[in-house]
């Protein structure tokens, strides 16, 4: 038998609000379905609770929306509160085209509307937006996993990205804790001896697609997932290792 | 018990050659690891050993560079001979800056170099080009497999991409056969009766990653995998449909 990897949704998390245990609802949801977490395990937790617990939500009839929201809101046809919040996230706008607003966040991520999301969030008049540094979520659910389970567990914080040249959304690592973001195999020889020059693998961001493939879609019942069995370096590095430099961007 | 997916490298598949069956070839080794392949597993094979069956592999010391080739080789420090390559399978030229040529290749992708590569070929003086039709290559594989085990995969051809606005590497699905690429979300509702209007999950490129985490590097050992318990809808396109058109494109 080869070594397997195994991906396994966490069902059964409630609904959580500001100020909530996140470890301790994950902890308790994978050990009531038989499935208790275990050193070393890769624990991949969607933005949106993250968000939630860390009191990121914002209701849009309570925004006002600038001037320049307002203007862009019309423009974009988009409501000019989202607008508003999505500049707020902003520090700069990339490219806005037909229905598209694609950002720098205050991360340095580029993606569509900041990351600002409406949906699973309370049936459209709330917005969620990133937290404010999500390496330091995935820090603090790490630290208080180990606390409160005496595991130590890699920790990764997801969200949903478009890519430029490609159709589709796949997930990705904003933040991360306790695992090396890049696998780097510059230098390495292959198998015929030739040292490969170009060949840093985004460990993380394949993590965060692989749980993504557990925890699917619309149904927040099941945001997060465990991946069990991948060998990774541990590392102080957090997701923000995979923020492209201005300078170094081709398509900027 | 959650529902649990499942990747497994499948080990000790021989170095192969043009004309050798790549489908025998993996259900023997996934037949010798104990781990046979079974109904509906997704199969991730990796580029570079359909290109080499599929005689897509050329000698550097052979091919001829034109001026245009030779000049680029200079001005990027690249082998003028790879550079004709590149040139020969690219429909377009998108950036070029530093040591960096990426290019539109003739299938759509955007990407370094045409997905030419050099490493884990022979030594540094052979390249082998991305499959011709790799939608077809993964269609042929998966019909040689129900031919030779009566089982009905999906299969993915995977290749190893940049991101135009992230560190690192990925793995995506470059061709497909039997899996619907795209997961498409819009118009449903979410938890709170919210349609989501953007969500569209590109399912193959998520397994390729998935499968990436098992496949690993620079080891050539293990040029496959199969991910077992992942659902998915059946269908007839292939990776295709998520190659952008230009005209969708906000980064050209």
């Amino acid at each position: 038998m080869p070594d397997e990897i195994r991906i396994l949704g966490i069902n059964g998390i409630p609904l959580l609000k500001k100020g909530d245990d996140i470890a301790k609802a994950i902890l308790d949801a994978a050990e009531k379905q038989g499935t208790p977490v275990v050193e070393d395990d890769v624990l991949v937790v969607t933005q949106k609770i993250v968000s939630k617990v860390e009191g990121r939500v914002y209701r849009l009839s309570e925004i006002q929306p600038s001037i320049l929201a307002k203007r862009l809101g019309r423009k974009l046809d988009k409501d000019p509160a989202i607008v508003e919040l999505v500049l707020r996230e902003s520090r700069a706008i990339v490219r806005m085209s037909g229905k598209h607003l694609i950002t720098e966040t205050r991360h340095g991520f580029i993606c569509a509307n900041s990351g600002v999301d409406v949906s699973n969030v309370s049936g459209g008049d709330a917005a969620a937006l990133l937290p404010v540094d999500p390496d330091r979520s995935a820090r603090d659910l790490r630290e208080q996993i180990r606390r409160l389970s005496g595991k130590n567990v890699a920790v990764i914080v997801s969200d949903t990205f478009g890519r430029p040249f490609r159709i589709g959304h796949t997930d990705v690592a904003i933040g991360s804790a306790g695992i090396a973001p890049v696998l780097d195999l510059r230098g390495e020889q292959d198998l015929f001896g030739y040292v490969m020059k170009v060949k840093e693998t985004a460990i993380i961001d394949e993590l965060a697609s692989a749980a993504e493939l557990a925890i699917g879609n619309s149904n927040e019942a099941v945001p997060a997932a465990v991946i069990r069995g991948f060998k990774y370096a541990h590392s102080d590095e957090g997701a923000r290792k995979l923020v492209m430099q201005r300078k170094n961007n081709l398509f900027r």
